[in-house]
């Protein structure tokens, strides 16, 4: 008699964006008068860019024709895509990547949920607190935390690492050594994010105690101030504990595209085996690839056209990211991030848990957003806004704001 | 000190086709005037068709404005295309599966691999000998196949089921009860395939014993013969023990294109937990849908034009699966398949090994083919080409092994 992977079977509740879905998909069902405005789930509004629409048409052609049609791509990319990314993302920021240590998928959550299997089981992973969900629930369903304290909302074999208003945001050297450090910088869910001599130390104290941080980088493009890197590899050290995120799902719009890529370095190594090798053997094994057309419309975010048009699609986001940060100040919130990244991380009024304002907010202003303590504990008392949503509906939001 | 999943360490070099395109690639290198006809992997040559191009300009259209413009997709795909795959591919054939028992993805690999995912590491599997590699290979990866023996071939813990032309290719039940089976019909790599009544029988034997099936139906458009079964679901009972795997990379041309679905039917359970849970869970917390452009193209494939465009694809390629196995029958091969399947299964002449024909066809009729050892120690002695080569290069192949 078969038997399942119990593992599933601890994870609490489902996925924190589908409870939300049903929440609110409940809510317009009792209220369909009341127009909401969705300023939760992280997913852009702007049409993808002109250069990127063209790029795709073209590439339809080309499969419609015997002579340029493409049939499965190699295992992990095409070579035009992996070497824009290299020269554009690394080599222009002086940082030694090449474009055989670029793997391109179909985006980073697959991506970060997928690369905890290259490790052993009984590594300890340490994450900040509070985080993107994917990190802890697929190392729960690959039996990595132990056992789950509803109470606390904690995982037993999981190292957190508050981030908080007490401590910037910024994340602290945990007292016992984890093997994999997850960190996303600029933060989702905080819009906070660390300065380059900060993610030095961590890439020194990773390769000090022989650990590998997953770096997910999925909002550099968000970034606006000098001192803030773009990609840890920048950092001195990061070839040999450093894996990195990337998505094109921010950037350039690529939401309901697709596509992303992921960073080893060779030099990344458990004794002789490189990490660089086992991802090649999963991506091999148990992925086919990204469509071809998408891997084209990739290439087109690195041309002239294509960079300038993502710019602005970027700024467009930043002034709303602005509108809603004033706003919320002005309306008497306490308020962080939204300056390098597109989340606002807002404290919540009058003693509220996450969940009561997500529904006092949906309730009385019809606007969602996205609890702080569906992203740990220490996001409890918290509530994220994206900058997401078009200038108009992040307009009429902080009007509705301001006469809650 | 992190540690990798050693499991990775223990699979046996890389994976078949990527030996294969090195092997190839060093060829073409030390003969650059020669000119390699490729009848190995199983890839498409044909164009997209005219109403899948069409369909595919038409939803780029729609990402270039804000009015039609699509993110995130929903976490189990369209439910335009689910309801299309549901009345299409099971309603029509009198298959009692609905469209929330269909989860979209991109591509068969990808869930073939992940599938055992799901499933106690505990669980034994089933294999056909020869088999596609990506089911064992996914499974040594999660550590469920006990040690490999270099000298058999084999995995300790993986129950082979040996399929030649002894038994007619048909596999027969194992001494030792399984928990997973997994069954590709029409097979890959054998082209051959079993009929209703013996496909029944082993839906009857899954129910009986507590196993699950999985069921690889990629090949599906291919049947040209009345008693095969296109679904595991015109069997009765396989609402209990039965998932399918379904690919648009052959009766479309997708293998570029990327997309694929898989079934669990509702009343699929352990004790209380539906199958159908779990991998909707694994869908919403590692998958983040297939881009919104190729999920309408897959529409496109279930119109009447679309229908008939894909019915002449397909023709196509079995008129070279007729031609293949005319010419290899005249020049006194011993030949399977190639009636309900792409594929063609040859038995190698003068007591040569799989790879020592593929060694001979490549340097003297300048024919890529696939070893039949490198699905399974079974398919030694034997040789797999496939229809999808054009037309021309298919011809010119026989005529070059007449005159090997």
């Amino acid at each position: 008699m078969f038997k399942i992977n119990d593992n599933y079977l601890k994870l609490p509740g489902s996925y924190l964006f589908s409870n939300i879905a049903k929440k609110v998909a409940a809510f317009q069902q009792a209220n369909p008068d009341k127009e909401v405005i969705k300023l939760g789930i992280g997913d852009v509004t702007l049409p993808l860019a002109p250069k990127i629409i063209d790029t795709l048409h073209e590439a339809v052609d080309e499969m419609g024709k015997a002579e340029t049609f493409h049939g499965y791509a190699p295992d992990l990319g095409y070579e035009f895509l992996r070497t824009a990314i290299a020269d554009h993302d690394y080599k222009s920021r002086g940082c030694d990547i090449s474009a055989d240590e670029i793997f391109v998928s179909d985006g980073a959550k697959c991506d970060s949920g997928n690369i905890q299997e290259i490790f052993s089981v009984d590594n300890k992973i340490a994450v900040c607190d509070p985080v993107y969900p994917v990190y802890v629930d697929t190392n729960v369903m690959a039996g990595r935390t132990g056992t789950y304290d509803p109470k606390a909302e904690t995982w037993s074999d999981v190292i957190y690492m508050p981030c908080t208003a007490e401590n910037n945001f910024i994340p602290e050297f945990p007292r016992e050594n984890p093997d994999l450090i997850y960190l996303c910088i600029p933060n989702n869910p905080t819009g906070t994010t660390i300065t380059k001599s900060q993610l030095q130390e961590w890439v020194d104290y990773a390769n000090k105690i022989g650990a590998v941080i997953i770096y997910d980088a999925a909002y550099e493009a968000y970034i606006t101030e000098e001192d803030v890197p773009h990609t840890i590899f920048e950092c001195e050290g990061a070839r040999t504990c450093a894996i990195e995120l990337r998505s094109f799902s921010k950037n350039a719009g690529f939401t309901g595209t697709r596509l992303g890529f992921t960073v080893i370095p060779k030099d990344l190594k458990c004794g002789d085996v490189s990490l660089h090798s086992l991802w090649a053997r999963r991506h091999g094994t148990k992925y086919n690839g990204a469509p071809y057309i998408i891997q084209k419309a990739g290439l087109a975010c690195y041309t002239e056209e294509g960079k300038a048009q993502l710019k602005e699609q970027v700024a467009y986001y930043m002034n709303n990211a602005r509108v809603i940060k004033e706003g919320l100040s002005n309306a008497g919130f306490t308020v962080f991030g939204g300056v390098n990244a597109p989340y606002i991380w807002l404290k919540t009024p009058d003693k509220m848990t996450s969940w009561e304002f997500f529904d006092y907010l949906l309730e009385k202003g019809n606007i969602v957003g996205t609890p702080g303590s569906g992203f740990g504990p220490s996001g409890e008392g918290y509530f994220r806004l994206t900058a997401f949503g078009s200038h108009e509906n992040t307009l009429r939001a902080m009007e509705r704001i301001k006469n809650l």
